[in-house]
C-alpha cells in the first residue's frame, strides 16, 4: 500500500495567464516533480469545509448571539447589495465610455471620407485605434498580467475551489475596467462580457476582503466574512452581476454562473444571485432614463445592447424545423472547430509570449494594424447598392449608427458591407438582428463578413489585453444565421432576422457549450419569448453535435492554464481503482505536542498544506489519528511563538491568547512563507501543543473505498484534505491524504499507464471523437 | 456514549394524505415509539450512495463495455423525451377536457340564463359541479388516496430522499388525471399546474421503473436503470415537464424544480430537464397548431394559459417604485397569512378525514354546493353597468369568454362581477391582466371578488381530491393587484393590467416564497420581458416579508405530512453537538458469517434498512467494521436460500449464482417483508456468507464531529446511511448509525430539551416571529 503526502506543490503554476507550459509539464512526471520547490506562488485550494478545533468552537460559542446573527445576515446583504449597485455603476460606464469614444472615432472618420479624404480617414482610423490598443496592451502586460483575456476561466477555477495569485487584486480590477474599454473601443474583434464578469467578480471579492489587514479597513462585523464559502457566495452572486451588467439580462445571469461557472449551487445561493442581478437592473433602468434626456454623449437609449427583434408575428410552424436543424448541426461543426482553431492560436500565442513582454505588445501591434485594414479595407470590395424606398431610416445614414451606411458610395446609395464592418459590434448585432430586412444586404457580402469575423474573433482573443469571446461569437453566429436564412431562400418563411439569432444561439451553444443560459440571455436580448422553442431546439442540436468533436471553451481554456479543475463527475475507470491505488509517499505527520524544529523543518521541505495529527502515548493509549492541522494556522502559531518548554509542560490558557480571528484567512497572510518567521536555537528545542488548533474530525475514507466515490465526497463537500485511514488495525492510524490533485486524471494515468491501458477498455477511447460526446450526455 | 441503532422504523408513518397525527406523535417520544413495529408501510429512504461490494464490482467490470455505455446513454436520453413527450400529451389533454367540459357547462348555463330560466341555470351548474366534484372525490378517496391535493409536496420529498408508498403508482397516476380534470371543471378553486407536476412526476417514475417484473415489462437494457439516482434525475425532469406543461413555460418549468423542488443539482441535469421540457414545448405548440384548425370543441388558442400583456408601451419610472412597493409588502402580509389559515384549515380537514371515508365525501359535497352558491349567487349583487363605447369586443360577449359577461343584466349592459366569478379561472385571470380595462371593474366588485377567492382557494385545497394551490394563488393576486391599482387612482401611471400581474407575483412569492421561477414563468406567461425589473423588485419585497412570519406552503406542507425532510443546512445548535450525542441505542450488528436465524431474528424484531458488519476473528486479526449491508440484500439472499452448513465451509462462486440484477431495486421489492420467506429449522442453524455482498467503503463519521457536518456530508452525498465509529480504538468497532431522522431537528430536541433550553441561545428564539425570516435570509 502507497503511503504518500499530500503532494500539494506538485501543482501547475501559473507563469502567464496563457501558459500551457504547465500543461506540458504534467504530462511526463518528471517535469512534473521538478516544479516542487519552485519560488513561483502555486495556486491555492480553498477551504470550504466547517474546520473544528477547540478555539474555533470556543469562538463559535461566543458568537452565536442574536445580534451576531443579524450583523452577518445585514452584512451578507448589504454586500450583495453593493455589488449589485457597482456592477451596474461600472458596466454603465462600460459602456458609455466605449459608445462614446468609439462613436466619436467612428463619426471623425466618416467626416472625412464625406469630404472624400479617404487616406487621411484610414490614417485617422488605424492610429487610434493603435493608440487605444497599444494603452490596453501596455498597462495589461506591465501592471495586471492577471486582467487579459476574458476572465471566466479563472472565475471558474476559483468557484471550484483554486486560488490563482492575483486573479482578485484591486489592481486587475482597474487595468481590467480601463483595458477592456481601450481594447473595445480600438475595434479589435473582442467582446465586454466576458471582462465584465471578471470586473464584478473581481469587486465582490474586493469587498469580501475588506476586512482584511493590507488594505487597513478592517471593521469587526467583517471578520464573519473572513471565510473561504462566504467569499466564494459572493464572488458567485458578483459573475452573475457581470452577465446581467453586461447584457441587461438578470435572469440569464444566474443561470450563467449557474451552468457554465459555478461547481456548487444551493438554492439560497440562488435567491441571493438573483438580487444581485435585480440591483443591477434596476441601477441600469435608472441609468438609462437618465441618458433619455441626452446627457450622455453619443450614448443612445439602446447603448446597452437589446436588440429588439419584435417582429409582433413571429411565427413558425414545423415546415420551419428542417432548417433550424440544418442551422443547429452546422453551427455545432462550426463551434467546435472555433474552439479548436483558438485551442491551436492560443498555444502559438504562448510560445510567443513567453519569450518577453515586448513580443506581446508587438503581436498586439501587428493584431491591431491587421483589424484596422480588415475593417476599413474590406468594405470597398462590395458594390454600392440603391437605397431602397419606402423605409422609415434614413438612407444613407449618416453621423449615426444605421443600416445603411454610406461609406464611399454616390448619394442615395450604401456600402452594405460598411454597415457591418465600420460599426461597432454592438450595432452590427443590432443591424444584423433587424426584422424585415431582407433585402438589405448582398449574400456575398454577409460571406466575406463572416469570414472575417470568424478568423478576427479567433485571432483577437490571444493578445495581451482584456477581451471577453462573446460579442465575437454572437456576432459571427448572427452573420451565419443570415447566411443560412438566405440561402434558404424561399424554402423558409422565417425572417431573416430571426435566422440571425438563431444563428447566435447554435454558435454560442456550439462553442460554449451552455444551454440554458444562451437560451435566456437571447430572449431577454431580443425581448420575444416567442422564439423560444426554436431557440431551444437550436441550441440542444449544436451542443450535441459539438461535443463530438472537442471540449467546450471554458473547459478548453481552463486546461491550457493547466488549473487542476475537479470535475463534478468521477471518470468511468475510477469506479475500479481504490484510494490506496493514487496516494503516493512519503506522509508527513506531526505530532499532538511536536517539536518547534521539527515543524519547521517539514513546513520547509514541503509545500503541503495540511497535516494528520497523530495522538501518541502518554497522551492517548496508542498511536490514534487525532486529526488535521493546516499549514496555514501552523505558521500563525510560530509567528505568536505559543511554545511549550518541554513535551509535558501544563500549557497555558490558548483562549486568553488566542482568538478565532487570528486564524481567520486573510488575503495578506497567504503569501508569508515560513521564510520570514525568525527563531533561536533555543526556541526551536521547544515545543507546541497542536490539541487546541488541530481540526479534530477531519473527513475520513476507508482506504479501500473506489476513486470514484471518494471523488463524489471530496467534491461534493468541497474538501481541501481528505484523510485515508486504513482498513485493518495497523500499525499508522492513517494511510495517505487525498488532495484535488490525486483526482486529477493526468495524475491517475501516470501513476497507472499500464493498468489503464491493457484492463480498462473505457479508458482506450476515452480520446476518440465518439466518446467525447457520450461524455457530456452519459451524466 | 451512547450506542444505538437505526431507529428508521421511528418513522412517521403515512396514514393520509393529510395526515398530522404523525407530527402529534413526533412532538412527544413516547407515542414516537409506539410506533415501532407498527404494520402499516414504512415511508422508505432512498439511496443514493455508490454501493460497492464484490458481487457489484464485478458487475460493473462486466458491464464496462463500449456498447453498454451507449446503451445507457441513448436509454437516457430516450426516457427523457418520452418524458416531454406524454407530459405535452396530458397536459394537452388535461387542458382540452376541462376548456370543454367547464365551457359546455358554462355554455349551458348562460343560454338558460338569456331564457330568464335563473333557478334551473343555478340547478344545473350547482348539480353539474356536484356530480364532477363526487366523481373526482370518490375515486380519490376510494382508489388512489395519494392522489389528493397538489402532490408538489410529495415530489419535494422524493427528491430529498423519501420514498412514500404509493406516491408514484399508475392506479395515483390515472386518477390524478382524470380526478384533477373532475375538480377544476367542477369550478372548485383550485388549479391544475400541481397536479400537472405530479403526474409528469409520476410518468417519470413511472418509466424508469418499466424494468419491475410487477409489470411484466423487464427489458434488458433497463437494468442500469435500476437505481435511485437515475430514477431521481429522471423525476426531476418530469416535474420540470409538468409545469413547463401548465403553463407553457419550459425555462419556468426547469428553474422552479431548480429552486422550489429540488435537493440536489447538477449542472447536467439542467441539460436534461431543459431538453424535456423543450419536447414539451414543441409538443404543445404543434397540439396548439393543430387546434387552429377548429377541431379542438370550445378549446380556443388561448387555451393553455397564456396572458399576453402585450401593451407595447408598458413604461414605468423610478416614480413607480413606492406602489410597487408597498404592495410587495402587503402581497407577503397576504401570502403568509394565506399559509396560515391553509394550515389551519388542513389541521381541521385532517381531523374530518381520519374519522371516515364518508365523512371525506361529506366535506367534498360541502365544498362544491358553497362555492357554486358563491360563483352563481355573489355576481347579483353587482349592478349592471352599461358597456363601454369604441372598444372592439362584443359587449356583452355572449356563447364565449369576454370582459363583458351579461348574466342577469339587460341589453347592451354587462355585469362586472359576473366576469370574474362565472368564467374558468383561466378566463378570469386572462380579464384581470387585460391591459386598457381601467374601468372595466367596480373597485367594489373586485374587493368581493378578492375576499370571496382568497378564502374559497384556503377552503378548496383540503379538499379529497387531486387541487393546485398555484392558480387559486395567482387569480387571488391579480385581483388584490388590480385593487391596489384602482386605490393608487392617478398616483400611478401603471397600467391596472400590470398591477394584476405584479399583485400575482407578490402573492406567489409570499405564499410559496419562489422567487426566480416566479420571475421567469409570469415572464413567459405574459410574454412581456420588460417587466422583469419590477417583478423581480415585487417579489423580493415580498418574500422577505413573509419569511418573517411563517414558513412556505411547501414547507409547511412537508411538516403537516410528517416527512423526515432534510434541510439543506443544518439548525445553528447543531454546530455545538457531536454525532455522539444523538445516537441512540441499542445498534444490532452482524458477523461476516452469521447465522440465518440471527439474521432472520433481527430482521423480524427491528425495521432497519442497514446494518453494520463486523469483521471477526478468524477472519480477520480482531473485531473491525467490515461494512454495511442492506435490508433488501439480506431479504435476497434468505430468499434464494444461499447458505453454508457450518461457519467454515468454503463458499461456493457467489458470481456463478447471482447477478446484479437480483440486487437491483424493483418496486415490487419494496414492500416484501421477511414474513414472506419460508425456512425451516434446519436452514435456521446455517450460516450466510456476507463478504460478497458488504458495501465495503460505507462513508464513516468520527464520533467526536459535529452534527452540523455529519448533516452536511449526509446531505450533499445523500446518504441514508452514515456510521459513525469511535474517535479512539474501543471494543466496538462501530459506535452508531446514523440515519436521516437523527438529523431532524424534532429528534434532536427531544433528545437534548434541557441543554436545548438552558444553553443555548440561539435555540431560544428559533420560534420567535424575527428569527424566521433571518433563518431565510442567513443561509
Amino acid at each position: 500500500m502507497a503511503i504518500k503526502d499530500a503532494a500539494e506543490e506538485v501543482e501547475p503554476l501559473l507563469v502567464d495567464h496563457h501558459s500551457i507550459d504547465l500543461r506540458r509539464a504534467a504530462s511526463n512526471s518528471t517535469s512534473q516533480l521538478a516544479l516542487i520547490g519552485s519560488s513561483v506562488s502555486p495556486i491555492e485550494s480553498l477551504d470550504f469545509e466547517i474546520f473544528e478545533n477547540e478555539l474555533l468552537s470556543q469562538d463559535w460559542r461566543a458568537r452565536g448571539g442574536r445580534a451576531q446573527i443579524y450583523q452577518y445576515v445585514l452584512l451578507k446583504w448589504t454586500l450583495c447589495f453593493l455589488v449589485g449597485l457597482f456592477s451596474g455603476c461600472v458596466g454603465f460606464f462600460n459602456n458609455i465610455a466605449i459608445e462614446n469614444i468609439a462613436g466619436v472615432k467612428f463619426v471623425v472618420t466618416s467626416n472625412m471620407m464625406l469630404a472624400n479624404k479617404y487616406m487621411w480617414a484610414f490614417g485617422v482610423f488605424a492610429v487610434s485605434n493603435l493608440m487605444l490598443m497599444m494603452f490596453a496592451a501596455v498597462i495589461t502586460a506591465y501592471i495586471a498580467p492577471a486582467a487579459a483575456g476574458s476572465g471566466i476561466p479563472e472565475v471558474k477555477a476559483y468557484l471550484n475551489g483554486i486560488d490563482a495569485p492575483e486573479i482578485f487584486s484591486f489592481r486587475t480590477l482597474v487595468v481590467k475596467i480601463v483595458g477592456c474599454i481601450a481594447a473595445v473601443s480600438s475595434s479589435l474583434h473582442v467582446g465586454k462580457a466576458g471582462p465584465m464578469l471578471h470586473t464584478t467578480a473581481c469587486i465582490a471579492s474586493l469587498l469580501a476582503h475588506t476586512g482584511s489587514h493590507k488594505y487597513g479597513l478592517t471593521w469587526r462585523w467583517l471578520r464573519y466574512f473572513k471565510n473561504d464559502r462566504d467569499r466564494r457566495d459572493l464572488v458567485t452572486c458578483g459573475a452573475g452581476a457581470g452577465i446581467a451588467a453586461a447584457f441587461r439580462a438578470p435572469i440569464g445571469g444566474v443561470l450563467f454562473v449557474l451552468e457554465s461557472l459555478s461547481s456548487r449551487w444551493r438554492s439560497a445561493l440562488l435567491w441571493r444571485a438573483f438580487f444581485t442581478t435585480a440591483v443591477v437592473a434596476v441601477v441600469l433602468r435608472a441609468f438609462i432614463d437618465f441618458c433619455r434626456s441626452g446627457k450622455c454623449g453619443l450614448f443612445g437609449k439602446g447603448g446597452l445592447i437589446m436588440f429588439d427583434v419584435t417582429a409582433d408575428n413571429v411565427s413558425y410552424h414545423l415546415s420551419d424545423i428542417p432548417p433550424v436543424i440544418i442551422l443547429g448541426v452546422i453551427g455545432g461543426i462550426l463551434g467546435s472547430f472555433y474552439n479548436f482553431l483558438l485551442d491551436k492560436v492560443l498555444q502559438i500565442y504562448t510560445i510567443i509570449h513567453e519569450k518577453n513582454r515586448a513580443f506581446k505588445l508587438l503581436l498586439a501591434i501587428c493584431g491591431s494594424i491587421f483589424t484596422s485594414c480588415c475593417l476599413f479595407g474590406l468594405p470597398w470590395l462590395a458594390s454600392c447598392r440603391p437605397c431602397p424606398g419606402g423605409i422609415s431610416e434614413a438612407c444613407p445614414s449618416i453621423g449615426r449608427s444605421g443600416n445603411f451606411k454610406k461609406f464611399q458610395c454616390a448619394p442615395d446609395h450604401y456600402n452594405d458591407l460598411a454597415s457591418l464592418f465600420f460599426n461597432t459590434n454592438d450595432d452590427t448585432v443590432r443591424n444584423l438582428y433587424s426584422a424585415g430586412t431582407e433585402n438589405a444586404f448582398n449574400k456575398y457580402s454577409i460571406l466575406l463578413f463572416f469570414v472575417t469575423s470568424y478568423f478576427l474573433g479567433i485571432l483577437s482573443y490571444g493578445l495581451v489585453a482584456p477581451s471577453g469571446l462573446f460579442m465575437p461569437v454572437i456576432l459571427t453566429g448572427a452573420t451565419y444565421g443570415r447566411l443560412i436564412g438566405m440561402l434558404m431562400g424561399s424554402k423558409s418563411t422565417l425572417d431573416h432576422g430571426l435566422f440571425a439569432v438563431l444563428g447566435s444561439a447554435s454558435l454560442l451553444s456550439g462553442s460554449m457549450r451552455m444551454t440554458v443560459s444562451v437560451c435566456v440571455i437571447l430572449l431577454e436580448l431580443t425581448n420575444n419569448l416567442l422564439l423560444l422553442p426554436l431557440v431551444m431546439l437550436v441550441v440542444l442540436i449544436s451542443k450535441t453535435v459539438a461535443d463530438c468533436f472537442n471540449l467546450g471553451i471554458y473547459e478548453m481554456l481552463l486546461r491550457l492554464k493547466g488549473f487542476p479543475f475537479l470535475q463534478g463527475h468521477a471518470e468511468p475507470y475510477m469506479r475500479q481503482l481504490t484510494v490506496s491505488d493514487v496516494v503516493t509517499g512519503p506522509l508527513r505527520v506531526l505530532n499532538c505536542v511536536e517539536k518547534v524544529g521539527n515543524i519547521v523543518h517539514i513546513l520547509e521541505t514541503t509545500g503541503h498544506n495540511g497535516f494528520p495529527v497523530i495522538g501518541e502515548p502518554p497522551f492517548s493509549q496508542m498511536q490514534v489519528l487525532y486529526g488535521l492541522i493546516l499549514r496555514s494556522h501552523l505558521l500563525v502559531l510560530l509567528r505568536k511563538k505559543y511554545f511549550l518548554s518541554s513535551r509535558f509542560s501544563a500549557r497555558t490558557n490558548v483562549f486568553d491568547q488566542f482568538s478565532g480571528d487570528d486564524f481567520a484567512k486573510c488575503v495578506s497572510d497567504r503569501h508569508d512563507g515560513i521564510g520570514d518567521i525568525v527563531l533561536t536555537a533555543e526556541e526551536m528545542e521547544m515545543f507546541i501543543d497542536l490539541h487546541p488548533f488541530t481540526n479534530t474530525s477531519p473527513y475520513t475514507v476507508v482506504e479501500t473505498m473506489s476513486l470514484a466515490k471518494a471523488h463524489m465526497l471530496f467534491r461534493e463537500v468541497s474538501l481541501r484534505h481528505l484523510l485515508v485511514i486504513p482498513k485493518f488495525p495497523s500499525s499508522a492510524p492513517v494511510v495517505g491524504i487525498l488532495t484535488r490533485h490525486d483526482f486529477m486524471p493526468q495524475h491517475v494515468t501516470n501513476l497507472h499507464p499500464f493498468w489503464m491501458r491493457g484492463r480498462n477498455k473505457l479508458f482506450q477511447f476515452r480520446n476518440s471523437t465518439v466518446i467525447n460526446m457520450f461524455r457530456g450526455l452519459w451524466l
